[in-house]
């Protein structure tokens, strides 16, 4: 196990009606910057709970944050928060209004350039403080201090991290996420699933419990998936597809272990260019990122296997190969396409963002071994 | 699954070597009190290394936090903290030091009787801030914010628990504890399995997710055991022993799910009239707790043999009997007694600590359906 550090302030309030909550957890004297995506809020009865909380609050409203959050229209909502004099920023939707929100947190007392403090990596000195009520679960945002956004102009999605935005609190109400589309359910599955794997299946370092807590993730999404996309799901369904999209990606299965990511980073490319769904762009690339990595992740994906699919006949090659297909097929169940040509994107793409690759000199996974041309063959593969 | 709220500040910081980062976690200028227990960390090197670490800040001593830590020794320990204007306290230790020390640390701004603290559950209003170097992974008390006091003078054995409580940080270096005695590992192994029970072996509410934490928490305990009891344990073992007892009493496993604790109460109990290490009380009363709780109990203790020790097959009495003798040999093949008898205790504790609970009024476990009866027909069945 190697050396850590590991420390998660983020207060979570989780349960039926806790939206209610916010009137006592922000501070009274605040002026709040609420930030939302596209409306659906003002359709499933969130923005009303939202608002009635905050009845005697200060509050400004900024709409229109989207999918993969742009810094073009996350600096609209910078320009407002700082004529306003905002001193909290509320997040109320999915991860990208959550991550778009950590951005506006660290730009508005930023004098600088604020691009610069994700593309030259400069080091966040302060930040507006930031909570979250949670509409979609996926991302994890709403307990980590990471955002990804994405800039139109250069068709860049890059990563911003400081600890100072981990969120003050989030709230998490399962019954908000009965209304969301099926589609959405399925990448939030998948994103909460691959997130897992990126801290998971690497190779072993004797982490006993951590392996079994990714594993624990792992077997409750599997197992809470189908009733999760059926017409009416229930309560506790959609508690545990909330409680496991938070859990794997807070730092809390990463306790001391490698970590990969190269099926992210992949990801975030194909989205860059061809504006697929996050979480869909992990369906693609994952599969075939352990068959062309089977050699190097030969022990946990054979354990993975195992436990999870319980996979434990047949030849090494065989349980591999076996075990990916299962994983596949457990995408395909949530009604995702695994292939790029499925979406309409032939190889044009492959040789743009190997060539991107090529270009920043980006080696990823958790041995570094990732290369642009290994990138190139995952890619072909997914075609 | 029910509704809740979570959050744990504390930083964790794990692994070889990290007693040095001392020196940069505490700030300068604070006037700091270092608490130990008997005196064993002046032969593993961990009072030489915190020392080392600790040159340049003002440090006073404070020695001989006893196991069970006493309301008469830490009152010391307060007078000591008064009289120097403490303003910082590094618990070097196990559970009881770390327990003692945040009692130390809600007493020293007390003004009144800090025992009123515990007795008559007066909230803690302000503390001074405490860190720990743990020592002897057991109680999980340098990632949560609760502590058992004893007082000797009464025979009580109480608990204060505080949010304010919870160590600004804990560091875990797995290497301190190649030295402790086979005994005090069993007992933390225990302790620690004991813990994860008492969130875990309750009714069904579908937390699927924290169920499979749990059952991680039990599996790489029994997994890790032998190892941790061999005479020379190696690194990782170690470095998951004390990683589990740290997840299994921080609430990572607690959310939205029913607790018990009833084990524990009853624990404690033998502990203030006999003084067995609380670990080996808690191998004493769970196995019978299970028995005479085995029909609240069913689904869980059925999903709990089937899981963790692969007990499938038989009528439910059946698997329910096999999955307690399991649970009992593999606290007796740590060297653990598991009857009262065994350590020279009589029925004559039976009466007394009925006669307490019966006194207080006290109904445990998680359906407050362990009344004095069961906790005599319990102490029975463990003679």
């Amino acid at each position: 196990m190697y050396n850590f550090k590991f420390q998660n302030p983020t207060k979570i309030i989780f349960g039926k009606g806790m939206i209610a909550e916010l009137a006592k957890e922000i501070p009274q004297g605040k002026r709040i910057l609420i930030t939302f995506g596209g409306g659906s809020v003002r359709n499933n009865g969130v923005y009303d709970q939202v608002k009635q909380a905050l009845a005697n609050h200060h509050t400004e409203e900024f709409w229109g944050i989207e999918p993969n959050p742009k810094y073009e229209t996350l600096m609209q909502a910078v320009v407002l928060g700082r004529q306003k004099n905002i001193d909290f920023i509320l997040a109320v939707g999915g991860g990208s209004v959550v991550d778009g929100s950590k951005f506006i947190a660290a730009a508005i007392p930023y004098e600088g350039e604020p691009w610069d403090l994700i593309s030259k990596r400069i080091r966040v000195q302060t930040t507006v403080p930031l909570a979250t009520v949670i509409t979609l679960p996926a991302t994890g945002s709403e307990m980590n201090c990471g955002a990804v956004i994405s800039r139109k102009s250069t068709m860049e999605k890059l990563v911003l991290s400081t600890p100072l935005n981990y969120p003050k609190f989030s709230i998490l109400d399962p019954e908000v996420t009965f209304s969301l589309p099926k589609g959405q359910i399925a990448a939030g599955l998948i994103d909460t699933f691959i997130h897992t794997m990126e801290q998971y299946l690497t190779f072993p370092v004797d982490a006993k419990l951590m392996d079994r807590w990714a594993e624990g993730i792992l077997q409750t999404v599997i197992e809470t998936a189908p009733r999760a996309m059926d017409i009416r799901p229930d309560y506790d369904t959609m508690a545990n597809y909330m409680l496991t999209a938070t859990m794997a990606l807070n730092d809390f299965i990463a306790m001391g272990v490698p970590q990969d990511w190269a099926t992210h980073m992949i990801g975030h490319e194909i989205t860059a260019f061809a504006e697929i769904t996050h979480g869909y762009t992990l369906a693609i690339v994952f599969p075939q990122l352990l068959r062309v990595m089977k050699d190097e992740k030969r022990d946990k994906i054979l354990q993975y296997g195992a436990r999870v699919w319980g996979i434990t006949v047949g030849s090494v090659d065989e349980r591999i190969e076996a075990t990916i297909e299962r994983t596949e097929g457990f995408f395909r169940s949530l009604g995702v396409k695994t292939k790029l040509s499925e979406y309409g994107v032939g190889e044009e793409i492959i040789s743009k963002i190997v060539a991107r690759f090529e270009m920043r000199g980006t080696v990823l996974g958790e041995n570094k071994t990732v290369t642009p041309e290994k990138v190139e063959k995952i890619l072909r593969m997914a075609l």
